[in-house]
């Protein structure tokens, strides 16, 4: 956590979102040994000849500063691929980016046509989002979760038959209460941590790593269910009003979920407009809904219709009440999106999002309390085929236009609430792979400053959740709450210690604030895992585990990595190499370090070319002639199946006038691979000092298949050597025609 | 075909099966052009230091020959890999072969324990065999179609109804005809081609490569039926006697085909051991059916049992009565068998395997007579669910141990059968590789001087075939007929052309024999492909066409690939490069030849390394250090998404002493490879005269898990570059610990 222990951070550049996060800068003392291993260089350079680094030409591509020439059409002028405004840089143009080949060129204009075209770094400032797009694009799952949290809890207090559902309300009133604690709880962290990335980030700050990984793994397990929930919810929004869609259910969903992926590999400011309008849609429905609801109650003096009976399948007991509030809270699912989110916001980011967050839970609250009332006045009881939103907005507005209007907003922001984790899910993994905990290839930033690898994890993860419950939305309830909770509770217990920490204004009060909700937030997790742990929250208490021990796993070899990539001071030079060498000529320069593959400077590598010849053909030649006129000493290896194929060649070789010398190796059981790599280990053995490099002839055919007719010596080489220190593998390309 | 177009070739050496196949050996004109290119050469060397060549270790592994040193653990002598008899020549014993990784040799030990240990390849000659062996080895094919081929006959006759089975005598009397007439034939193509190839070989060199390639089209179709046939009619057999067996006919087939894979992996002399046995069971079994049946029939005076009626659901036209024969003709396959693999006899080859042939068709006549007949008089009809066979054994020996026997003979000759097409599928595949008509990894000898290639390829394709047929041998017959006959057809025509042309003693006489055969051949040709052809016949008529374009495409791209690898006498040096350098600097040597990558000496070469730098940590300075000690001019490339990150690698480049000249390229788009590859491309275009070595740290990680965590930078440029002339790939490897 070493990059991001500040202090209270308003004041922090907001660097963290940048694409250079793939190139840390180098730390004081790396640049201290960098200086020292520069000076060992100089020694080295010094006895070069004067003209040593003259180049053949001018790597600044002198050539396209030129005014375009008209090409051989006549009228084509050249494109620009590189342009260059100061000397020793240049500035790749978008055409740099497409690849050579016409296939490859193809498939990059389609994608591009889907995608949209590359977006430059500078615009990554410019893809922020103000107030009134941030809470659309945020909320949709935290305000799409009362389409199915309060049937979640109806669906448990229902297995205690119908009488049971009078203590919905009394529930719902202590979700409401959870909302406020955990909203004004976020209110306080999104300050504190004006960069984002919430519960991990918070949790790892101030409990430590381990915690914050497993907040990390909570909310990772969160995202990708709740894309899988999200979109079953919406699909199963459009079957109550569509009942002939209903076999269609998992298609429905998988194409939802590739919408979702194309959307947001698009990029963040085009996936915010997409996504806007329905939240507001869906907010304005639901408040008709509860506006019309409640004056047709008014109108009946608030009386409960009557309810249907219900058979108890099981007695009322503790266990039942805590199931149905665990799966309840499922409602808040999506409150800690802002928190996560806050360097999306245009400046300054931790206030708008603050306020943002306040809006979300207001809404929240109302249409969670409002939905909630209504659903008990109307006295409606969860159905299998039919949602609970479904069955009050008929009674409500019986089926028709208005009933219409009210299932495709609930659908059309189920299926886009899935986007909150689109936006989460990327840039979490982000700061977790900043961190060293997941794979680096997460830092990368797409070409539409979209996280484009973290995007795709996630749909093709949801896909299969999505897939393996068959889109089943109380079946992946019990999974949900878990993952969940437990970013929640750790978050906040994390706050208490900060605040702890720093002792500012008002210390005690937010502390107490945080601790108030972390306890809540702890019971509900454990009221979940225990209560639902047979019904698949098994799974996530499973999955947190391996995913923060696969983490530390992670972390352990980038550590590793580190440590070994680290740059070295240049040890003073030992009297010689580690084995002495036998014959080794006048070349006795002195190395540095015992270890091999240290070499840092250039007087520290002591070159050895190997070519492995099968025939004497032009390809042979090529390499022969690479080698030779590289500058180091080089031999020649032939491989032979038989004596007299050894002889046979060995005359060639001296018809072409035996200018290196040639080692025969004779393998009678025919294999070429195998003994030539013992054969280059021998020799490493011999001189570990000595640093191999192996020049091969490499065939590049013209059309794929025609690979098939050759046998690719040197890609089994590269696999074969892959073990062996001190072996460079140099392949000389013979571009065959087609 | 230049290299077979010999007289009659009883003198020439038996070198044709050799290992070296792989490496040709080069022709006068190529020595020449060699000659002229090694003194180039000698220009080049010339200016070099004296102690050029003056290599830093023995690559004769010096140390190797010293006696052994006990090894840490005191008892252990270090194996030794290499052996040394020559100067500069080393023999790599069988340690050598043996993979370096933990796992890897695991498998190899395993494999070995399934396929015996390496044979070297002076063992290539001792794996021979006698005729004794040779007789059941080559024979099973060609014997065990005597168990389905009157069964095929009889099975079209009968579509005609009861009344047409009488004509079942005289067809099997004209496929007795025709068996002598081809195996006369054969024994003149034996004596005047002894270095086998059969029906490809004379076809070839009589008729043209094209008809040559059509008979192994012809041939290639015919083994993989082989296979597939024998084994669904072995495993009919079984499950004539066991009934219980019939679902699991699939599963048996394949684990056979599984068997006959492995021993023949074993290689040729095994092979023949194991296969031995079961056809001389065979022949004493199918000869005591015959004389107790004969001696049975006898007893009541040869009489013919009366035929169980069967309704006619065809009438009896000559198309039928021609499709029987053509289904008949079926049991003569395997009759080329001696043919194609003359050499695997002892010396001499040829006489020993003429004698073979007479032996093989002598008793195929009297079996497939014998059989017809015996059929004839018991009276039996083809039955969906028992074999002929087992229906005459049944009869003559009721159901009981001698009963048994018959079937278990059966079986096992008819699973064993496919082996003949095991011995000859890789044999022939060699010969048309070795005309460049097939990929040369069928020149490839395995470590047991067994084709493994060819045998890989003939139990997948013979598998696939016998899946998709399901295993039901009458399904298969109508594919396998057009094959063998097109091949045998070829085959004694061009017999008929090489004696025209060679106008030996008797040519006229032999001549006229091929010509008959041919003729007779052509005929049951034309007959299986018109009448089976709605069948599946058609699946063969279309595939040989293929096969031959397949294998003239080829031919092609290996003719190309020979002419553009074919060493070229070296031009003139030209007045400078094809596009005069800007500011090349004093290193203006002339090149030779202006094509690109034609450079054959050192001196031709113009080098320019670059160094791609992502960051500036142990890898990279590693790179740099080897490519500046190799000689060349280097200079670096930085790509970076920023003008920070940028300006922050250039402070760093500065801070080492900026030793080299640094290129920075600014891709706002976050891509590296594409911008890469077009800037080395640009600067290829910039001077195409010079070499571009790029080089590039790999890292290499232990756990093949831990290679998800890093982004193979070198492989994917190495793909990218794969259409770029002139840029060598040189990978200097970084091995991370644990």
């Amino acid at each position: 956590m070493g990059r991001d222990e500040g202090e209270d951070g308003a004041d922090r550049p907001t660097v963290t979102l940048s694409p250079s996060a793939e190139f840390p800068a180098l730390r004081p003392e790396e640049l201290a040994v960098l200086r020292e291993v520069g000076q060992r260089w100089s020694a080295a350079i010094r006895d070069r000849p004067a003209d040593w680094d003259e180049l053949p030409l001018d790597p600044s591509l002198d050539r396209y500063r030129h005014p375009p020439t008209p090409s051989r059409f006549g009228r084509l002028a050249r494109i620009e691929m590189f342009k260059s405004d100061e000397p020793d840089q240049l500035l790749a143009t978008e055409t740099a980016n497409l690849p050579q080949s016409g296939a490859g060129r193809v498939l990059a204009r389609l994608r591009r046509g889907i995608l949209g075209p590359p977006l430059a770094s500078t615009a990554v400032l410019q893809e922020r989002m103000r107030k009134l797009v941030a809470l659309p694009v945020l909320s949709s799952d935290l305000l799409s979760s009362v389409a199915y949290g309060p049937e979640a809890l109806l669906a448990v207090l229902v297995l205690a038959g119908s009488g049971a559902l009078n203590l919905a309300l009394p529930l719902a009133g202590a979700v409401v209460l959870l909302m406020i604690v955990v909203g004004t709880s976020y209110r306080q962290t999104v300050r504190a941590y004006p960069h984002g990335a919430g519960s991990y980030l918070v949790a790892s700050d101030s409990l430590g790593p381990r915690f914050g990984l497993a907040a990390a793994a909570g909310l990772i397990l969160d995202y990708v269910l709740t894309v899988s929930v999200s979109v079953a919810a919406g699909i199963s929004a459009i079957t109550s009003a569509l009942p002939g869609l209903t076999r269609f259910t998992v298609p429905l969903g998988l194409l939802a979920i590739a919408v979702l992926l194309a959307g947001n590999l698009r990029g963040v400011r085009v996936a915010g407009n997409l996504f806007a309008a329905p939240t507001y849609v869906f907010i304005v429905a639901a408040v008709l809904l509860l506006v019309v609801g409640f004056t047709q109650a008014g109108m009946r003096g608030f009386e409960r219709l009557p309810t249907p009976p219900v058979t108890a399948v099981e007695g009322l007991t503790v266990l039942v009440i805590l199931r149905a509030f665990a799966s309840g809270a499922t409602s808040m699912t999506g409150i800690e999106a802002v928190s996560n989110a806050v360097p999306v916001f245009k400046p300054v980011e931790w206030r708008n999002a603050r306020t943002t967050l306040t809006w979300m839970v207001s809404i929240l609250v109302v249409l969670f309390a409002g939905l909630s009332l209504l659903i008990h006045l109307s006295g409606v009881v969860p159905h299998p085929n039919q949602t609970l939103i479904s069955q009050v907005a008929r009674q409500t507005f019986r089926t028709g236009p208005w009933y219409g209007f009210i299932q495709a907003a609930t659908a059309m922001i189920l299926l886009l609430a899935a986007n909150t984790a689109y936006q989460d899910f990327p840039r979490l993994l982000f700061f977790v792979a900043r961190d060293d905990y997941a794979p680096r290839r997460f830092l990368h930033m797409g070409d539409r400053l979209a996280f484009s690898n973290g995007i795709i994890a996630l749909s093709v993860a949801a896909a299969i959740i999505f897939l393996a419950f068959g889109g089943a939305t109380q079946k992946l309830i019990p999974l949900y709450a878990v993952g969940v909770f437990l970013a929640f509770t750790l978050s906040q217990a994390g706050m208490v210690v900060h605040w702890r920490r720093h002792r500012g204004r008002h210390w005690h009060r937010r502390a107490a604030l945080n601790g108030f909700g972390s306890a809540l937030c702890a019971i509900v997790l454990v009221t979940a895992a225990v209560t639902k742990f047979g019904e698949g929250a098994w799974v996530v208490v499973l999955a947190i585990p391996l995913l923060v021990l696969l983490a530390l796993r992670i972390r352990r070899h980038y550590d590793r990595m580190h440590h070994a990539l680290a740059l070295r001071p240049p040890s003073v030079p030992a009297g010689g190499p580690g084995q002495p060498a036998e014959g080794g000529g006048p070349r006795d320069r002195a190395v540095g370090g015992d270890d091999q593959e240290s070499e840092q400077s250039p007087q520290d590598v002591r070159h050895l070319v190997v070519v492995p010849v099968a025939r004497l053909n032009l390809a042979a030649l090529r390499a022969l002639a690479y080698a030779a006129s590289l500058g180091p000493p080089v031999f020649a290896v032939h491989l032979s199946p038989e004596q007299e194929e050894a002889d046979r060649f060995r005359e060639a070789w001296q018809t072409w006038g035996d200018h290196l010398r040639l080692e025969t190796i004779i393998t009678p059981y025919r294999a070429i691979t195998a003994p030539l790599v013992q054969y280059l280990d021998s020799l490493h053995k011999l001189r570990p000092d000595v640093l191999l490099t192996v020049v091969v002839p490499e065939l590049m055919v013209k059309r794929p298949w025609h690979r098939l007719l050759h046998t690719p010596i040197d890609q089994r080489l590269r696999r074969a050597l892959r073990g062996l220190p001190g072996v460079v593998i140099a392949s000389v390309p013979v571009h065959l025609p087609e």
